[in-house]
């Protein structure tokens, strides 16, 4: 047996000598062979059923099983059979308990059919079944037994979504992973790019089941005839996969494109527009899921246009995609230009008091904190403060203000952190997850939407661990309440290794990455300190332009008394705006977090932090840090080269080395500008920044990716 | 063996039983495994030289080997020996006649040496191995015999380059291919990938020596530092390839970036500056090629700004990388803003006075017409006119005027055509061919450009067809006599199959498409009848605007009396500026051919075509030829299923398709607009156009790529 590998190994490369690329480009589908250790038995795959989406749930499962353990085989020993009772008649007299299941769940047991090992791998629906393939490929992937299972799982969010903020130009607005994947030049001619496919099959194997093609900051043009036809080209590649097509609509369309005067949703013509608009789409695209609406915000048009309110604008469109079965994911970041109030409040200010007014196809979409997308944020106030209205989560996947591909931070924790915090909105336990997948106030239309960081990249995400955050996020859809440690755990193991010593080390580092880049960039609390319009590099200095709260003397509100916002009564009284023990806790400095201090507290230079040090010379040590993590980071990352690939593991110690030095960049720039405020000295044995404030002040960067 | 191969290709299966994706990343040069019954030998590697060329070419060798024929074995009864005599003792022993080989050429020769038969790929310098080398893995890609081999071959241009119009925010002017390969945000950081290496590999493999990183549309921030530095790390990757950077300057850079206030080239500080800026670029760029300057052209700055001449302003350039071994490329691409005369005669009128003037080291980069990179144009006056001075051919690869991606056009035929056209300079054998490698007036520094077609897409240039146009170019830089029905054939049998059912049919296509496309696009002679701005489509109607040569109607002049642009002695007498025989021939109906007709000649609709058609006749005729071919095209393709794997060939399918649509519309729309000036009926059996004209002309396309 050993002669016969050696020479068919020595065949082998003659027959395929060139390795394949570890690009990354397979993602989490890596499906590479399980060392014959781990004991896996080959399978057949009993008859499936001829509809799209078993189809390709069938092919999944062969093409899984042929990388890990060996092509099925009609002669093997077990059995996996997958389907639904309606379209398997053997999976129908199992007479399995699948109503935990739901529309989109599964259930993965272990049986005997006829006298063989059968895995039946069934949901109520097709895509529930294709659920349970990926969910059973995983399980060899990350190398748990096979041979007796029972597991039964559902999504806990209906609509898992992925924001795209795609331009019709291929360029994509905060995207740090090349063009668009969305080729529309060549759509729908040519719709057969295997990159679609594979977009399909990732998304659906972690649960994803929506996806907005387009930039919230739209354009009218996506919503005519041409590029309907391109999105529904898209749209039909996507069905086998369970996903379906979003278009971000521009309020302003009726005018641009439908010869109208006005957009006002009160108009009788402007609500005929839209629902001949919604008829057009819903023939070309019968299962297209509805529109997403930035309106009224950063210049974007909205109803306010017309002294019309968001219930007016959100509640029309609604009346045109119901009929079709369609929703309307409204935006809840809006805030006025006209109004001088602390930006953090505006959100609750302009939603709160619309709760219970607005359609039940209509969802109010938060981001999770109250500013935009920061680090560290406190958890939006809007979570626990509408129970009568659809309230859905927006994070961001793309690291807008996190280092962008460059930066190695796992989001992880940032998602957990905010889904596990408690509003207390119905007393302890109502946590954001639990609005999020409505079970805190009994509703059934559930959004989780992520901004999503994928481009035509090879390996879709711009980095190797970026793709940890589209997979994370996925999983966190489909489960707000589940861990992001073993979620990490489960990525690095399909991704890269399942060695122990390889994942044990990478999961602590994926972890405190994110704590680590608040510290580099915006510790205790601090937040909108980057560089202006690209927010790439520390810009604490950013001041003047448009509008103040576009700047970053604005949140950190330095000065020779101390730093920090207040919010609390004696200044914005932001805290009001969440449940009282809550923001009685915000506000009391013995009670509210260190981690959010900042962000609702003006504070000396001299305020005494829970470690003993002065509010500046902690400032300064978590600053540094962060850079320490970082270079910890690298260490760690070396001592990985064993296990991983020589391709990927030079592109993330490329990275590694770019994030060490970015990471001193922010702590040397930020420790330069917040001196100039505190004039104290820096702690004992803290280097001096190297340059001059006017160096770091003085830096540009034109062409910064994802404007 | 039957059996032990059945089995170990069952084993093979289990270990990596994915496929390839055939995406066409891997360009031509695919090493897929040669069938058996072609019978080339395994072979061994005789030590190299640890330099970095001859190890890439080392590397190169073993790679093709083992994809094509098994990996190189020491026990091998055949030995292959790279190098030159002075690196390699075994070569030196030999005594080649490595004269002719020059300093980038090479032999490979089947010696015995030992008592083993050896082939020995030798070169003067290594690059001229490397180059060898991949001339030998091309003989058994192409399945010739390679048991007694004597080839000696020698590049006949010295500067053999590509021209990137690529911007410094990714987007690719007249790019088609999505974004720039060049990552500049990433740059100098991570040069570490794979995509800048298999782009040297694949230049090396045809023999391009230089790249111009950036448009010549170019932008001052190019030439700062932190810019050098990036361009710097791509040099240090291309270098062992053979590949020389260079960098388009924008002329008015000492104002830009230089604090100057003029860039008049007189001027002893901008001498000064651009001295320094050499001198700080040959600090990280020891090799660097030079610049490439488009000066006082559609807008961008020049010497003429200040009342100084194209010899002043490229001498002064020339002299600040002159120490260093540099050159400056400057393009005739010049037709002035004030100038009414036909744009057509510009060129040459500018620079044809100044013969003799321009230092050794400048090169004036020619169009190959005098327009700008149409379907067909005659070749630019400027060939031959010039004797005194070196001149270089600048060729479009990228399809900017002719279908951009999407249209299956080879452009060998367009290339060969112009290559051996007649300038009659020195009587007739005068070819544009012997201008560009330099023995019409013994020119030694001689240049051949191409305008890249290369992006970010995973097939590089947009579509499969058109990598074929950047192996073309390659190959005919290197040798500008070369057949491009030979290139056409090794392309198509490196690219996809040696099967004979599949190369004829096949270059025989590729041979015919570019007539193709001028007859749906611009028959006998029409020229500049595109869409304005973009270029897409058929724009016949474009006038106006900012300045008459920019529309179409300018260039077809149409009108009741009939067709054409006037270019003899009683029109613009551009045919004065060709050498007495050629251009008499062009001003002589029957001398001219009649592909070029309507480009010299205004015409009656009633003009008897040698055909005997009329002119209105034969246009629509022609039209009407171009959009069948394109549809016996997609039969021809349909065909050659059975010798391409599927996702190329349903690449391709899905291209032809749209080509078929849009020379439809090029044909409908054409024969509409000259309609409505002939008044005449259309030939018997022809379609009137589906639509009005009205309808054409109302089309637009915004977010069309390559602006």
């Amino acid at each position: 047996m050993r002669l016969l590998t050696v020479i068919c190994l020595l065949a082998g490369l003659a027959v395929a000598p060139v390795a394949r690329a570890e690009d990354g480009h397979d993602l989490w589908l890596r499906y590479r062979p399980v060392e014959a250790s781990a004991g896996y038995a080959p399978a057949a795959i009993a008859p499936v059923a001829d509809t799209p989406t078993l189809k390709v749930a069938r092919a999944e499962l062969e093409r899984g099983l042929a990388g890990l353990i060996g092509a099925p085989s009609a002669q093997a020993d077990r059995v996996i059979l997958i389907g639904t009772p309606e379209s398997s008649p053997a999976i129908a007299r199992l007479t399995l308990p699948l109503k935990a299941a739901g529309d989109e769940g599964y259930l993965i047991r272990t049986v005997t059919v006829d006298g063989k090992t059968t895995t039946v791998i069934a949901g109520n629906r097709d895509v529930g079944a294709l659920y349970g393939v990926f969910r059973y490929l995983s399980l060899i992937q990350t190398r748990q037994p096979v041979d007796n299972l029972n597991i039964s799982d559902a999504p806990k969010v209906k609509l898992r979504m992925l924001n795209h903020w795609d331009n019709l130009d291929r360029t994509v607005e905060r995207g740090y992973a090349g063009q668009s994947v969305w080729d529309w030049w060549k759509l729908p001619d040519y719709s057969a790019d295997p990159r679609y496919v594979d977009y399909a099959r990732a998304n659906a194997s972690i649960g994803i089941n929506g996806t907005v093609l387009n930039n919230v900051n739209a354009k009218a043009l996506s919503l005519t005839a041409p590029y309907i036809a391109k999105a529904g080209a898209l749209a039909d590649v996507f069905r086998p996969y369970g996903i379906k097509v979003y278009l971000s609509a521009r309020f302003s369309s009726p005018i641009e494109i439908g010869g109208l005067k006005t957009a006002d949703p009160r108009d009788p013509a402007v609500k005929a527009f839209w629902k001949a608009k919604a008829d057009e789409i819903y023939k070309v695209i019968p299962d297209f899921g509805g529109f997403l609406v930035k309106a009224n915000s950063e210049g974007q048009p909205g109803p306010q246009d017309y002294g019309a309110t968001h219930v007016d604008g959100a509640n029309m469109l609604a009346d045109a995609v119901g009929p079709h079965g369609g929703v309307v994911i409204w935006r809840a970041f809006v805030y006025s230009h006209e109004q001088p109030d602390d930006r953090a409040k505006q959100g609750y200010s302009e939603f709160k008091p619309f709760d219970g007014q607005f359609r039940d196809n209509v969802v109010i979409q938060v981001k999770n904190g109250a500013i935009d997308f920061q680090p560290r944020e406190p958890f939006h106030p809007l979570f626990g403060a509408m129970p009568k209205t659809n309230l859905g989560m927006e994070f961001q996947i793309t690291k807008e203000y996190l280092g962008f591909a460059t930066h190695l931070v796992y989001l992880g924790p940032l998602y957990e952190e905010t889904l596990r915090s408690d509003t207390m909105a119905h007393g302890k336990g109502s946590t954001v997850a639990k609005v999020v997948d409505g079970s805190l106030d009994g509703r059934k239309l559930t959004v989780m939407a992520g901004v999503a960081n994928i481009g035509a990249d090879r390996n879709w995400s711009g980095s190797q661990f970026d793709q940890a955050n589209w997979y994370v996020f996925g999983r966190l859809a489909w489960d707000p309440e589940a861990s992001t440690r073993d979620i990490a755990a489960d990525w690095a193991r399909m991704t890269f290794s399942n060695d122990k010593r390889f994942v044990a080390p990478v999961v602590d580092m994926m972890m405190g990455s994110r704590e680590t880049v608040v510290d580099y960039m915006t510790p205790l609390g601090l937040h909108h300190q980057m560089g202006r319009s690209h927010h790439y590099g520390p810009g604490p200095w950013v001041s003047g332009g448009e509008r103040a709260d576009w700047t970053s003397v604005y949140y950190a509100k330095a000065g020779p008394d101390g730093l920090g916002f207040d919010r609390t009564a004696t200044g914005s009284n932001a805290v009001a705006q969440y449940a009282p023990p809550v923001g009685a806790c915000f506000a009391d400095l013995k009670c509210v977090d260190e981690k959010d201090l900042l962000w609702f507290h003006h504070l000396s230079w001299d305020y005494r932090l829970k470690s003993g040090q002065t509010l500046w010379d902690g400032l300064v040590t978590h600053y540094s840090r962060g850079v320490s993590a970082v270079d910890a980071m690298g260490r760690t990352w070396a001592g990985m080269a064993p296990y991983v690939d020589a391709e990927r593991h030079g592109q993330v110690t490329d990275f590694l080395a770019i994030q060490k030095h970015e990471a001193q960049w922010w702590r040397d720039a930020s420790v330069a500008w917040f001196q100039s405020f505190s004039k104290r000295p820096l702690p004992a044995g803290e280097a001096p920044p190297p340059h001059s404030l006017e160096y770091y002040e003085g830096l540009s960067f034109p062409y910064a990716p994802g404007i």
